[in-house]
């Protein structure tokens, strides 16, 4: 019986995509070889490196513009460090909106004067700060655009003078946003790309070559760049897994196609919440995240309750984050509106029975 | 109809493991979730990641000895920082036998005095270095013991008083060594264990904590050791197929029973090219790899035709590196005496038409 799958990371990804990474692992194009068991340096996965790293560029729109795409390994907390590695020298400024970001500033630290500009810390990161004052001497400002574990999201992209990096690993591919403000994006894959175990980064090259430490070969985004995301063997998995993804969203309209998606399921289940006595949202309501919907029972005493029905609707990963609680539905792309309902049905139905 | 897969890696891994793998993905413990969608805070992948560690440390014969055993991204290429950035206080003494090593010594140079201790360059790394001193003032040793491109392997490990590293990223689980010489072993997954994307690293944990740098969270032996290699979102694919492929190692009998059919694989085709007067290998004897046999026509003006009768014998990756040219048949655990066969098949029929 289907699971309806609303875990945050590793999370659902579309079934075609699944059954296409299966059928590569027995036999890619028909070689009679596994995708596992080729050379990296073959044209057969050359070219799987190629489509991916173009397909990411035309759906953020970001062909033609100086922008460089690389599939790295390590997750988002590498490249905590490697953004920190490749651009600090003099300060980078840090808007700190939860886990994930806390982390990002962390590592920084460890190559300079990274300063958090604004934080929403005293509310627990239920919020986006959203007035604060950006020194003019800045190497970066750093952002998350979605925080996945306390489900808020930039609605509105922070104007600065100077770089903007982000980490979207929870959001990207899935909101029409112009994508030309940032100067790199990163975002580990197992979100809305593919499966754990890659990172996409996109990078514009004029930024590069300015710091004046040096740069291990591995964590210098350049050596990378050269050698197209083979100065050595790549996670080809997981690059193929991601090519097929980004086919996927291509296939079905792109970017816009599915923000429209996102937009009718995230209003769906928000209002559930906001219609029904039994349950409060987490994040303030500006701020909601159309990725990670967190919410908690107003009454604690339903929770065995509530998850039972969960269980038999064949629900599964809506379990919040220790540090929110409660429950947290991830309606990443893949996520069918249909799996939404089904929530939304348990939900009714918990308020039928108490 | 069945390929013989000699590629230098990625490279041929067992058939069950990649039905294994191919069903694992489409549905994972019977839980009607693929592999790739579930946390890997989930009890089913906790279970892996535990198992996977767990049969490297007993396969190598270093339970109970200090050692933790780690699954990491990155490749050997970061291992050739991080075991620098970790270890390296005064010097490092780096024993030159191939690319790989090279490449090892130039990136712990960004951390300090590493030194050459010996090389076989002046023969393009075609033997092991065998006469060389030790300085007494070393943090460590490191070799490589199994040189992919050029054929190469240590037989004998060297002795030495200080804590001894090792790239064994192309013959880890291939032959029976005292693998507690070692106070560290980092080996990629992609020769005998499992998909690119993960990276094998054992470490005795006494010798980590002694340099005075900070180091970034995610290059730091000791935090992933901490957090049993879930720091961050490990890479669950590549770590799932590595245990398949440690299961069916030890299924067969482990070490010990590899280690035969290896020594029989490679004395058939050794016997194959030294027998045949058309072709010569490439490695000196007494240091010829048991994984990556090298050899070269006498004479180019064959090529063409001995290509033909690889093709036509389904046999494919046996093109040398282009620092070699020639040819290299790599004969990892996974490959089949019978694919061996063929090869030499092809060779003697060369012989007949020539």
């Amino acid at each position: 019986m289907k699971k309806h799958n609303f875990s945050a990371g590793p999370s659902i990804l579309p079934r075609s995509v699944i059954e296409q990474a299966s059928n590569g692992i027995l036999n890619i194009n028909n070689s009679n070889l596994s995708l596992l068991e080729i050379s990296h340096r073959s044209k057969d996965f050359v070219e799987i490196m190629d489509r991916a790293t173009t397909l990411a560029l035309d759906l953020l729109n970001l062909n033609n513009k100086g922008y460089k795409a690389i599939f790295l390994q390590g997750g988002a907390s590498m490249q905590f460090l490697m953004t920190a590695y490749n651009l600090l020298e003099n300060k980078a400024g840090y808007i700190n909106t939860g886990a994930w970001s806390t982390k990002a500033l962390k590592e920084a630290k460890n190559f300079g004067n990274a300063v958090e500009v604004a934080t929403s810390k005293d509310a627990n990161f239920n919020y986006i700060p959203k007035n604060y004052s950006l020194d003019s001497d800045l190497d970066y400002l750093h952002i998350t655009t979605n925080n996945t574990i306390f489900g808020t999201q930039f609605h509105d992209i922070p104007k600065t003078n100077t770089n903007l990096i982000c980490d979207m690993s929870s959001d990207i591919f899935s909101r029409n946003i112009d994508f030309s403000k940032f100067s790199l994006i990163y975002a580990g894959a197992q979100k809305n790309m593919g499966p754990a175990g890659t990172t996409l980064v996109i990078v514009k090259e004029e930024i590069l070559g300015k710091v004046s430490r040096t740069i291990p070969s591995m964590l210098d985004y350049k050596v990378h760049i050269d050698k197209e995301s083979m100065f050595n063997t790549p996670p080809v998995f997981a690059v193929y897994t991601s090519m097929l993804t980004l086919e996927w969203l291509t296939k079905i309209g792109g970017i816009k196609s599915i923000e429209e998606k996102n937009i009718e399921k995230a209003n769906l289940l928000y209002n559930a919440i906001d219609s029904n006595d039994l349950f409060n949202g987490f994040a303030k309501k500006e701020d909601r995240s159309l990725m990670n919907v967190t919410f908690n029972l107003n009454d604690q005493n339903h929770k065995e309750h509530f998850d039972r029905l969960c269980l038999e609707a064949n629900i599964s990963g809506v379990n919040g984050h220790r540090s929110v609680g409660g429950y947290r539905a991830s309606i990443y792309n893949a996520l069918d509106i249909s799996s939404v309902k089904v929530l939304i049905e348990a939900m009714n139905q918990l308020n039928k029975l108490v």
